[in-house]
């Protein structure tokens, strides 16, 4: 089985400085690509790793000199770092792979040079609970966004960073440093914290309470398993526009308990009680309509097709079989199961003309679904 | 294929007090079991659809007498439905199905009988966005959890429920009256509060903003599509615990809004900045590691083998099937898919012991694996 390609775009050799998790899957793709990578690291031990996995080759005196340098580096020593390979390579292109964008633009701008129009930032949006080279996977950022950050980058500098993304699968976007700091803030570093916020309150829950826990506690605490030395590092760099995100939140948050303390202390019928909660839960549903893609537009765009399947071997396989033969594409699919149960609910996620076909197809090959 | 059955222990007939979703759906769960249901409902429109839905017959003069009442109604006329019935029916069982319990009994204990432990509380931990008995459906209960709350019961009260709950594929959970407020306060009502309040700052996020979205916003998110009426309701009913889990969650965010606010006027190396961030991630850590179940506890109790798959019809069932021929059991998955991409990732969660043979076999036959 293979995944569509294209021809490879990136002009060789590329050198990577930070041999991390993002530095040593960049390096990992484009060496599947056929790239020449060149590999640097303050620590050789990290260095000699991201070697021995494939992600390339350390540098070496007398290496050509590279086409594009990707700073892969700590967000703290990114800027310092992008500002002396602009020296070291003044006819190399020069990008960065930090999680925030407008901080490290200013550091560089502050640092003198931007190299005539040879800088330019970015961030792949992809990661992985785990770090470092041992963690590093080369289709770490297949069909991900990988914003682009111009500024005061040339338009050539900007298509070798476009290319760069596209090679190694991504999908690039450009945005401006604070728009995309911004956006950040809203669609990954708040969502994560509401995770955490939620996750720390069933740390000393009874065990009894935590048995009645649904897919909706599920889904909403899943990233709470995140890194916490990486995340703190990710949401002090991007502080103001996540501190912004966050006094919103409390906003919101003071006039539900407002409101709640309505209820608790006059009746749930007490006016001014459930009208702010039925408006924060109807803005949700507004917020939540907007978000793009499968997942996201799951109910609006697709229909819903449940089935009750058994916890055995196979049965999974069974139902995907017959819905393949059924010739219907599966554009989306969670699974509930209760722990302990012989039997769990697949919900399948397809284009809206497919639902009643599909249902009559598996109804006929003796699948009990779960009616609408 | 079948899903495994008991026999059912449930002695009729069951009337059933409101046939809104449910009414309905326990009704159609019980008509399926071969026990004779009464439905009542004070709309005639919505009894009429319940009955002509197959969830049972409308009652009339001359019925037999039920041996167990399930008051359905609306939480603010739940109480006075259950006295009333507790009076109709000197010699019936009478439970009911309210999202918040401790209220309900201080108010049926205030109305001077609790038919001398013929009333249980209860609440299956059941529900759908839609409401109303045309969303009814007779699985609905399917391996989801039935809080049985006896207080004041008698033994063969309690009994009685029990073998409702299992009787229609649910898995009963005794819990005291305040224990299942406050458990639902955590596990249920929080995490939809935090997914809206999250959801509601993307009203106005621009489009390229939602663009980087990924499958952390959608978990997050997922139940912020919830009926604002009805979670009004259900967040009013229980307002007291509810308004004590925002009051710990807001001393969190007053925390964090400090340490950002730190790191956004000092550098985010300022002392005092990272810490606090960094605890709450690793809280959210412990608490959500002690969530029981397949998903929440995946990330410890299972492994993942990851696959590249091609957006094409069949693709998932040839994966599938793969996986069923290697006798291997999925436990969990979970799509990730970005759109317009051409290909996606599937997780796959299988015991320890099956994800080395899993990956040589998935290997073997062509798969694409993304290494861990």
């Amino acid at each position: 089985m293979t995944v569509p390609t294209r021809p490879v775009a990136t002009v060789g050799p590329v050198k990577i400085v930070g041999t991390g998790l993002l530095g040593a899957s960049l390096g990992l793709a484009l060496r599947a690509a056929g790239v020449a990578v060149q590999l640097d690291d303050a620590s050789p031990s990290a260095l000699a790793l991201a070697r021995d996995i494939g992600a390339g080759t350390p540098v070496e005196s007398g290496d050509p000199e590279p086409a594009l340098v990707v700073v892969a580096a700590p967000p703290d020593v990114t800027a310092v770092t992008v500002l002396a390979q602009l020296e070291a390579h003044p006819d190399a292109v020069v990008t960065d792979v930090a999680s925030v964008k407008a901080p490290i633009v200013a550091e560089v701008r502050a640092g003198g040079t931007t190299g005539a129009g040879r800088y330019v930032g970015s961030h792949p949006m992809a990661g992985r609970e785990r770090s470092g080279a041992a963690a590093a996977d080369g289709d770490l950022f297949a069909g991900r966004p990988w914003v682009i950050v111009p500024e005061d980058a040339s338009g050539d500098a900007v298509l070798a960073v476009r290319n760069l993304a596209a090679d190694v699968g991504a999908a690039p976007v450009t945005l401006g440093a604070q728009e995309h700091d911004d956006a950040v803030a809203l669609v990954s570093h708040l969502p994560q914290l509401a995770a955490s916020l939620v996750a720390a309150r069933l740390r000393e829950t009874p065990e009894a309470a935590l048995g009645l826990a649904g897919q909706g506690l599920r889904d909403v605490t899943r990233i709470a398993a995140s890194d916490p030395q990486l995340w703190s590092m990710i949401l002090v760099g991007n502080a103001a526009p996540v501190a912004t995100a966050l006094r919103e939140v409390r906003a919101d948050l003071d006039e539900l308990i407002t409101a709640l303390d309505l209820a608790a202390q006059h009746g749930p019928l007490t006016p001014g009680a459930a009208g702010p909660l039925a408006s924060l839960v109807a803005a949700g549903n507004a917020g939540a309509g907007r978000i793009p893609g499968k997942h996201g537009g799951a109910p609006r765009r697709y229909g819903e097709v449940t089935v009750l399947i058994p916890d055995e071997p196979g049965a999974l396989g069974r139902l995907f079989s017959d819905v393949g033969e059924a010739g219907v594409n599966i554009e989306d699919l969670q699974l509930e199961h209760s722990a302990g149960q012989k039997v769990g609910l697949a919900v399948v996620s397809v284009l809206p003309a497919a639902v009643a076909p599909l249902e009559a197809e598996l109804d006929r090959r003796g699948w009990r679904l779960v009616a609408h």
